[in-house]
């Protein structure tokens, strides 16, 4: 019998306490041991809960049995999670984890005290909710080089542009009936800025690379400008608009960004709407791969927490492998990448446009006051200088190869 | 230092070798020790190659040395690969394999015999070539009760059907352009009539339930009577048609079949095209998931068989978790299986065919010879009994829900 703690009885938690107990035959079989969850954290009491008698509110508790072997960390957020999982880790007590803040934040330094203490510190729910991603990455594309991976990997802002696509409404139309059912949340600054998506692609970065990508210093473009006459010149151009995170190792040096794209019809990440999240992975060998599913909720989060804990179960003492070190991977400046871009300005500066660009592709919906194209691939440095030189433009979306 | 040999220098066998050199420092440091290739067994002598020196005729050589560690069984065929394969897991050496017969007629006995020795019987290659798909289903969705899984899991007919689609193209004139580009056999008789697919559902559905699934159980039929007709129906129902195989554990038992399925637009696998592979499975906590990519050719193949030998190198000593026992599935009659049907019959047996299935929704793509409908849903059996007593049909393919 193997004795758990929960940390933090919210969504995520009380999705492991769930999924622990509906599928105990198959998880104990695989962990070949019974798993128990033996206490759970959180500043609340919750009366009439089936679990209510092992919520606790001091973590010394848990720190101090030994016969906890096993931690979830689903508190989110760096404190006092940050702290709670380091002294777990020095303990010798694996940690299994849904929290993309701290794992971004202080990733290496927990796997490397967790190496040291002969325990795990694992964070498969951490990118992608219950899509394998993590597990793909570290363990079964082994024999590759991995040289590229795109992302579509918050799920808030894929289901506002999916519906913002199907029904040609606004933004901010969207985003509120997404947070009134509860799909986005009241300050849904996180995932309309790109923030969450940022943390997310710094792990997989981190994780291509063997090295420390820091979320810091990844461009983070949101959703916000992206309007409903955008969406009317992606069908023109038979594309549709997705938030996507990117991670690119080339000749150039290393570069990740997270922004808005036009995508083709005929690209496999076109088709990944509402809710569902998919990871695009480039290796030499292998060429294209991808991982799709529910990025997000309850239970899929909670299903990979918990086969973190499965993998810790049959590694007791035992570090998996993580390649991941402290060495910061220097990332290169996205003004150097090379693509297309979509721009619209308005109709008077047409003239200007084609002097600065040269050629280009008008793309016409019947807008009558702007004029709207698509750019030949160029840096984005100069697509920048082109821009400022004619005074700016209504928006531009970058166009994904 | 890990000495290795590779049985059979053909498209996957060299395409290991390659691999392991392209990639060795990625491959090494994730296996954490070198890697090198000592024999290479094929019956053919190889002047002029590189790894020339290293080949061999006799298998006793490989066996007899205790510095050969992992063995890479790409031969295919049952015969002599079997014996081999066991005589090499009796000696304690691992075996990794990118033969799906042999998995399919003779995995539990070798993963038991693995087991015994103290080592390893892997087959990541053996399904969806370099997709990673064994490791998901055994190491990642540990947390999951897996009731369905469904694949396109070849990629001949795969790339057959999408040409059909794509250019209307009738299939005979399709395969023997596929025979010319070197995408099918010259006995094509495997992939066109599902065999090849039958095996790899058998497998995937053996690790599913964790017993053992005989691919001789398994319902199979082949695209040879799709038609170029057939496409522009189901161009007309904004479907396209795929070989699909498919495992389901319901609550009427467990049931597992190969056949040409009509599949909506809205449906992850509907953009799956060409020789792309993709496996698409659901849990009961996580709903669905994805995994897509190559599903053949020699360096996807051959990165998922050295992935497996890198999990040798970590695992020396040790056998990796694997539940697949010898004790047999029951599978179901796929009879009992409720699902739409799409028919075409000659136009003189409309009436019958509206007396026998009441209602039905009718197809038209102005064939005037013929009437063409969907079902509502129905037991295959009811299907069958119907359709007989109206005399038989011109053809008529299954629908994907």
């Amino acid at each position: 019998m193997i004795q758990i703690a929960v940390l933090g009885y919210g969504t995520v938690g009380s999705g492991v306490v769930e999924v622990i107990e509906t599928n105990k035959t198959d998880i104990n079989k695989k962990a070949a041991e019974d798993l128990a969850v033996k206490y759970i954290l959180d500043l609340r009491d919750f009366p009439g809960d089936p679990y209510e008698s092992k919520v606790v509110h001091d973590y010394n508790m848990i720190l101090n049995d030994p016969e906890v072997k096993i931690i979830c960390e689903t508190m989110g957020g760096t404190k006092p999670a940050y702290d709670f999982t380091k002294q777990a880790l020095l303990l010798g007590k694996s940690v299994c984890t849904s929290n993309k803040e701290l794992v971004a934040a202080h990733g290496p330094e927990l796997i490397k005290i967790a190496k040291e203490n002969h325990c795990n510190y694992l964070f498969e729910a951490s990118v992608g909710g219950g899509i394998p991603i993590i597990r793909p990455l570290n363990y079964s594309l082994t024999a590759e080089h991995i040289d590229s991976i795109t992302g579509i990997l918050n799920g808030t802002t894929n289901y506002i542009l999916t519906k913002m696509d199907r029904e040609g409404a606004d933004f901010e139309d969207v985003l509120k009936e997404a947070q009134d059912k509860g799909y986005a949340e009241r300050n849904p600054e996180a995932d309309v800025e790109g923030y969450d998506a940022c943390r997310k692609i710094a792990i997989l970065s981190s994780l291509m690379t063997g090295k420390n990508v820091s979320y810091e210093d990844i461009y983070t473009e949101g959703i916000t400008k992206i309007s409903s006459a955008d969406f009317k010149y992606a069908k023109q151009m038979n594309k549709s608009i997705k938030l996507l995170a990117l991670s690119r190792d080339t000749e150039n040096g290393f570069y990740a960004m997270v922004a808005p794209f036009l995508i083709s019809r005929d690209h496999p990440l076109f088709s990944v709407s509402d809710v569902f999240n998919a990871v695009y992975v480039h290796g030499n060998m292998l060429g294209d791969s991808m991982y799709y599913g529910r990025g997000a909720g309850k239970l899929p989060t909670a299903s990979a927490v918990v086969s973190d804990v499965v993998d810790c179960a049959r590694h007791q003492g035992k570090t998996i492998m993580c390649f991941w070190d402290e060495e910061k991977v220097e990332v290169a400046d996205v003004t150097g990448a090379r693509r297309k871009f979509f721009v619209r300005i308005p109709a008077e500066k047409r003239e200007a446009a084609m002097a600065a660009f040269g050629a280009l592709a008008e793309v016409n919906v019947g807008l009558a006051k702007e004029f709207a194209f698509m750019t030949q691939e160029m840096t984005e440095r100069d697509f920048d200088e082109k821009i400022e030189k004619i005074g700016g433009c209504i928006n531009r979306i970058r166009i994904m190869a």
